[in-house]
């Protein structure tokens, strides 16, 4: 799993592209580990609309005018292969970025990508190629996101011991988010549910200052999670977030944010959560890398 | 606040529409009990690509091609104006509907609807003129959820066992939605926050099978949550919900759906939680109305 871990510094510099004409609008579909790919692209692009899809089927309003990027790590994935075939249907410019399976069969316009990783571990090499293609002149910014992410792979010490502490003192964990670091914020609830096999929960500044400030003051139950914030909010939303903190008194540590670019800021965001989740499985005594439970499950799906 | 529940069935029936033009895109800005209604809407309108914000800002695609729908209950949400105003100075088409406040003095396509209520009781004011608006031949369907969420009206003890229940085990609510029932799964998180002041979480079909069906097996606390899922499910989704309960082993409520129409069904589901967490409130002996911590930090940010 370390080994994985390791290789986001390459992956970020994969060279993929894949190819597209024109278009007004851009679905993603894709699940979990990869579906996060789209979560973290569809943050930071905004050139015209954008919409993920983590289901069977893609919006009405899709048609010639979409570009529909299907994305499955595996190739395999039952949703995305169904939400592909129905853009297709409806007309949409098609793509995929997979490692094989049935996606490269069925979509013509594949850009193949290297295989044999846990598709979590294999984020790189799906959110290069959609910045890559999608977001010009953004190669000094994944160039910078390697070099940052590089940085935690060789000094993570206080982040094992942070996780210890999480899984000593039996709590799970709830980050906050805030944009564009909202799916970065799911993506460490996702791995702390996979790799640590731990419940974990993500809300997001300002919208939480609206409902569930009022449940962080006075819930039964709330200090057996343990918050969590990311630095580098600015103007109102850093003022919330000290304010919600000092209202509530809850015992929030906050997360430091490192980079100069926002790619290279969330991809070290990510890449904490993936050392953080990973020294929690290690804690447990549990092996980060097993999913068991989703084989059983595809496997039960795959007999009806 | 009870009082405020039962008008739920008139405001689904309020008459307003607000004025628009042809458009490209829709982007929906509101926070909190105002942006769920939003949130609900862009569930069930697919006509064209439509987004919702919950922050100070649009996106960059907003353009004279955009319909910016503004929703503030009070009319002063800061988020909400300084939304607005980013989506007049890229262009957009603004509308807005609120029940008075700053937002219906700088928009002049504002939709005024009746005040008094808390936010979060008026979402049917929000929510039936979106619809109206926009959804062409859906008087029927509004006129069904309308009786629909009456019948809850008129019966609803069950509920409060169920509330009863929970509170007395000291659980924290978690909610597993799936299309078209996302909002409402996060609509009955926030419900729980507000009106009981207690921590509530949801999930959703199929995305968790991906990733939280890890930790649902084998979670330190995973005792300590009180897991509900929707009927009404179909197909894969269906089978999903079922096996994802039977292999992790947790004990899940069904929540019964009632209602034709998807729009009767969306809002049975949101009656529903609306009492549920109304009488986990009593159960707690709080008052379901209090905000206090939100209006102690509005105070502070208008400080500074």
């Amino acid at each position: 799993m370390l080994e994985e871990l390791t290789s986001l510094k390459e992956q970020l510099l994969f060279q993929g592209k894949f190819e597209h004409q024109e278009f007004k609008n851009i679905v993603i579909a894709g699940m979990g580990g990869s579906g996060i790919a789209g979560s973290i692209f569809a943050e930071i692009f905004d050139a015209c609309p954008i919409e993920t899809v983590s289901d069977y089927s893609v919006p009405a309003y899709v048609n010639h005018d979409t570009l529909f990027i299907a994305i499955s790590y595996s190739g395999n994935t039952e949703e995305t292969i169904s939400a592909f075939r129905d853009a297709e249907r409806k007309g949409a410019q098609t793509a995929a970025i997979t490692s094989g399976g049935t996606l490269s069969k069925i979509c013509r316009n594949t850009l193949i990508i290297p295989g044999g990783l846990q598709p979590r571990s294999a984020i790189g090499y799906m959110l290069a190629p959609l910045i890559a293609s999608l977001i010009p002149g953004s190669s000094g910014d994944l160039k910078e996101a390697s070099r940052t992410v590089e940085k935690i792979d060789s000094s993570n010490a206080q982040i094992k011991e942070e996780a210890g502490v999480l899984v000593r003192e039996k709590k799970l964990p709830v980050i906050f988010g805030f944009k564009p670091f909202e799916s970065v914020a799911y993506r460490w609830q996702t791995q702390f549910n996979e790799n640590a096999k731990m419940l974990a929960f993500s809300a997001f500044f300002p919208e939480l200052d609206h409902n569930q400030i009022m449940a962080l003051e006075s819930s039964y139950g709330r200090d057996s999670l343990a918050y969590y914030y990311f630095s580098g909010a600015s103007g109102r939303v850093r003022d919330r977030i000290k304010f919600t903190i000092d209202l509530t008194g809850i015992e929030a540590r906050q997360i430091p944010v490192e980079g100069r670019s926002r790619i290279a800021q969330i991809m070290h965001l990510v890449h904490y959560g993936d050392y953080f989740s990973y020294y929690a499985a290690i804690e447990r005594k549990i092996e980060p890398r097993d999913v068991t439970t989703i084989e059983k499950l595809k496997k039960l799906l795959s007999q009806i």
